[in-house]
């Protein structure tokens, strides 16, 4: 069977002054849809791999079972109208009465709980580009810019400090210069805080920012930034291949891994002065 | 006004062979009410500050609002019977009709999306620890052991080494022996893997087994390590505020930071063995 917890990319990468293209590997994420005897239970953003376990897992933790005597099977969609039925489980319990379904569907939508986690997938990037605005075509920042970005984050950042705990998001000018920065213990609440408070100062679309975050960039933080107008989006770790995909379609500039003076470009370096 | 975004706490520090209780400082986590026009929307687990701001620009994500002149009020919640008025935010947008309210909040319970999010917050503690297993008490792990967990762990990730962009959760015996591992791009799915295949079968509680997790301890999960059985939980970063309330509650053993052979205990130092 393929290992289809990462996939290669293309990818620019920035070493000094210099810079080539090459292959590189990005972890998977792709939506993976939770259904209990047929119905849409949650969607959950994975790595494919281990999917009827995560399945089992987290209607253990949501409490829909309390026992393993109370699943009965576990199995990928067999539906042959479905587009990726390898992105789809469906879970049935051994006491499913249609009665304690329907109840368990309506308790979820008593608990809808959120870590600002956004639309789900592939079939949303196509509505995210007619709904965002445009981005910017003719603007670009150095490579010098990027290098600095860790360096100037980390010193505006305060309570990492104090904590060595925190995710953060910055805003900054194409100069370098901050304009806005938001900690949280969640990333993508670091970056609804920045981004909100733009809006609340009626400030967007954010075409000439670059936002940069601290960990991992997933398919929801890029769409996060899309949607505010972002056209550059620096993070000083890894992206996921449906960030880079979800990059790539929208036109925006995606770079991971600063680090010294070296990073890679995972979608359009156009907008990298070299 | 004093800082909310992290919190004094006790910890047990160990550096080799020697020990000390100190005191230091956590990520405050806390969760925050999202209401709109005074009805709940969203639950998210956050770090405080900059509340508002979040609102905005979780709602904004969330296509809710698409842009300033939408927005009404973000005020924090005014009801004398809150008894946490600071983690509710109640917002209102300009057309706010009470129509427009109902099929918000009904078009959000359509697109449930989790990325394995859990119950929230103080007063799920109580019920908790009524819901789970009864942690096992005579049971303790070495210093040497735990200070080899990530090495370890890092032994049996091939994905990271691929990518640089996963995270992992280890089970490990008391003896360091890895029983199993999952990797995903999201900390709680990885959690959820390991759980949900022990689940399947039915191999909980896991009374006798270490937790071990890349990245930082959150409350969500603290909660799933919890309801598993898991008395001790190591991981390599930093846990929130709340992570160390629910482990102190639960009874669990809370290691964090461990590097080399130094490592922080946040709860419950007794089962480690000195």
């Amino acid at each position: 069977m393929a290992d289809t917890s990462f996939r290669s990319v293309d990818v620019t990468r920035v070493r000094g002054t210099e810079q080539v293209c090459a292959a590189d590997c990005a972890a998977a994420e792709e939506p993976l849809e939770v259904r209990l005897h047929g119905r849409p239970f949650a969607v959950i953003m994975r790595t494919p791999g281990a999917d009827r376990e995560l399945a089992a897992g987290f209607l253990f933790a949501e409490r829909v079972v309390t026992g393993s005597e109370e699943l009965g099977t576990i199995e990928y969609c067999a539906d042959p109208s479905a587009t990726h039925p390898e992105n789809i489980v469906n879970v049935t319990l051994v006491d499913g009465t249609p009665a304690k379904i329907a109840q368990m569907l309506a308790d979820r939508r008593h608990v809808t709980m959120s870590s600002s986690c956004g639309l789900c997938g592939r079939l949303t990037i196509e509505s995210l580009r007619t709904e965002g605005a445009p981005l910017a075509e003719s603007w670009s920042v150095s490579r010098s810019m990027l290098s600095s970005l860790p360096d100037r984050l980390r010193a505006a950042q305060r309570t990492f400090d104090a904590t060595g705990g925190l995710h953060a998001a910055g805003l900054f000018t194409a100069d370098g210069q901050l304009d806005d920065l938001a900690e949280d213990v969640g990333r993508h609440n670091a970056v609804d805080k920045v981004i909100g408070r733009m809006l609340m100062r009626d400030a967007l679309p954010l075409s000439d920012r670059v936002l940069f975050v601290s960990g991992r960039t997933s398919f929801e933080i890029v769409q996060k930034a899309f949607l505010a107008g972002i056209t550059v989006l620096v993070s000083v770790s890894a992206p996921s291949t449906l960030a880079i995909d979800l990059a790539m379609e929208t036109g925006m500039t995606l770079v991971g891994f600063v680090r010294g003076n070296s990073f890679n470009i995972y979608a359009h370096p156009e907008r990298v002065a070299m």
